[in-house]
């Protein structure tokens, strides 16, 4: 193999990820139809106000897809269909979740509901979910059939789990009480299963063995957990949440998050005055003090440390290749280590 | 081949799709997940209040694609799978669509959206599309992989199609003109693709040639049109509409069906009082009898019987199979001479 540097490697990847995405959504551009493909395209960054790199993501997941590929022995550009795919549908759970949380605002620009109406906007989803699913069918091309129905159904599976996290995290909003256990389960669905079929898709579309799948499949599944253990923190300690946006802290939209459910758990001052409910951004630095004091960011960062090696000890042992393998390791670790 | 009546041959297959979705639906039934799954069991009417034969629908879905699965040769066991897909495809549909229209009743019970409130409901309409998918799948068990991944793609399409006739569905409610051709776009995509996708699936796997298929779904596709010539009939010269419940009238919602948009184009009194927008309950009569007068039901009639003809020309092209012939050529029939 010629000498290809991590960088080069992912400035490769990250245009050809756009443009196989760009190709599937024309599926849905026909002139009578023009505003039904600008609500997708708007809310994938590519059109209307504030379109451009910023409004688009980080395009984490199929980033994570085309290099397990690769740190399986596999050529990534034969995984792009599942690379678009996994990101449309992580998109597709972006839109409805905007509606369901009443979210005016998505990376600092209006949700596609707030510009074109609730019922608009589920339909958008359903379609962008559906367009998720054409994508991974183009796998048609690059691989063999039986890897082409085990790759449909893997990701027919990982959207009936987000269904069930979603499903969860609802619920949980109307609770008194969540168990750790609970959450745990509602991480696993909502955030975990998708970034943990991205792993394993690059595995098997890399024709690795099914134990490297698994290894593979475990790895995003505890990054995924590690992932979210992160956000939780952050959603606390993190910069927005504590300087100046005090209003954007979990602490105020009373969310039930990893460092609250074990301050909760504590039953000290913070429990105390977490269930009287009602925090005012006024309060936030206080409590999250409070909180701090009680163990609560200490346990969140273990929790996000614990599961960060248990996510590279199960890729150690799919024995990933180079170059990927160290891109692989730089995102594991600026998971664990970034402030927002 | 045994002598199988046409009636034993429905009665049998009624039973088995309903089978097939509960398999499929035990995917989704776990005791933590309780309501989840109850949300979904009470929209297909198995649980809950008022649940029952009456609150299920026809099924008509299913059944047209198992009938034609035989009239093409094929053994209807083995297309279960799809028929379960459909059903549940055609079910997401509804959940989705009561909360885009604002209905607080189907088949009078209270929607999964009235009583669970809006975002379960997408969440549960979500989780009802990715089942219809995995039940396709299951056909891995009964088909060769091309048609497998035929199948998928055919109906990862029709939803596609689907979410293109919702939102012009939705468009339309807001724009001053729609044409007829607009109009048929319209149904093509909310309507008659997915009724069209049965025939061919059926033809599909039961294992007919290419041009076979092509027929089939050409007579599902014109059956589809024509079954909503004929609601669009029903919605105002109906018996729901006419006798007693005026305000289910089409008249009264402002719904731009086939009937108005004819009288639209006469431009007489009817389209006069038409683009005065809002009536009441109490013109129903008045204004359906003008509009007769001005040749709306008579097109609409036409309209219905003309695309029937060319379902059923269609499908004598395709050869199709006693018994299953008999009872296709009556699905049509019945279609067009309903009252309700």
């Amino acid at each position: 193999m010629l000498h290809i540097t991590p960088q080069d490697l992912r400035e490769s990847m990250i245009p050809a990820i756009e443009n196989q995405m760009h190709q599937i959504m024309t599926m849905a551009n026909e002139p009578e139809l023009e505003p039904f493909y600008s609500m997708m395209a708007y809310h994938l960054g590519w059109e209307g106000k504030g379109a451009g790199p910023e409004a688009r993501g980080k395009r984490f997941r199929p980033l994570l897809l085309l290099l397990t590929c690769v740190s399986a022995g596999g050529g990534w550009e034969k995984a792009l269909p599942a690379a678009a795919a996994v990101e449309l549908l992580h998109n597709f759970s972006l839109i409805h979740d905007d509606i369901q949380d009443n979210s005016p605002l998505r990376r600092g620009r209006e949700t596609v509901w707030k510009i074109w109406g609730i019922p608009q906007a589920i339909n958008a989803g359903d379609a962008m979910l559906t367009l998720a699913h054409l994508a991974m069918l183009n796998l048609e091309n690059t691989v063999t059939s039986d890897i082409l129905t085990t790759a449909v159904r893997l990701l027919q599976q990982t959207c009936l789990k987000l269904t069930k996290g979603q499903y969860l995290d609802m619920t949980f909003e109307k609770c008194a009480q969540v168990t750790l256990e609970e959450y745990w389960q509602m991480v696993e669905g909502k955030t975990a299963a998708l970034i943990s079929v991205c792993a394993e898709l690059g595995a098997l579309i890399a024709g690795a063995s099914e134990s490297v799948c698994q290894y593979y499949k475990d790895f995003g599944h505890f990054l995924g957990l590690a992932f979210q253990a992160q956000d939780d923190l952050l959603g606390i300690w993190g910069d927005a949440a504590i300087t100046g946006k005090s209003n954007e802290s979990d602490l105020v939209s009373g969310k039930k998050t990893l460092p609250v459910l074990y301050g909760v758990s504590q039953e000290g001052e913070f429990s105390k005055r977490w269930l009287l409910g009602n925090i005012r951004p006024a309060e936030v630095h206080q409590i999250a003090a409070q909180l701090e004091n009680e163990g609560g960011l200490a346990f969140t960062r273990q929790e996000t440390e614990r599961l960060t090696k248990l996510a590279l000890d199960s890729f150690y042992q799919a024995e990933p290749q180079e170059p990927a393998k160290g891109l692989l390791i730089d995102i594991a670790e600026k998971l664990l280590h970034r402030n927002g």
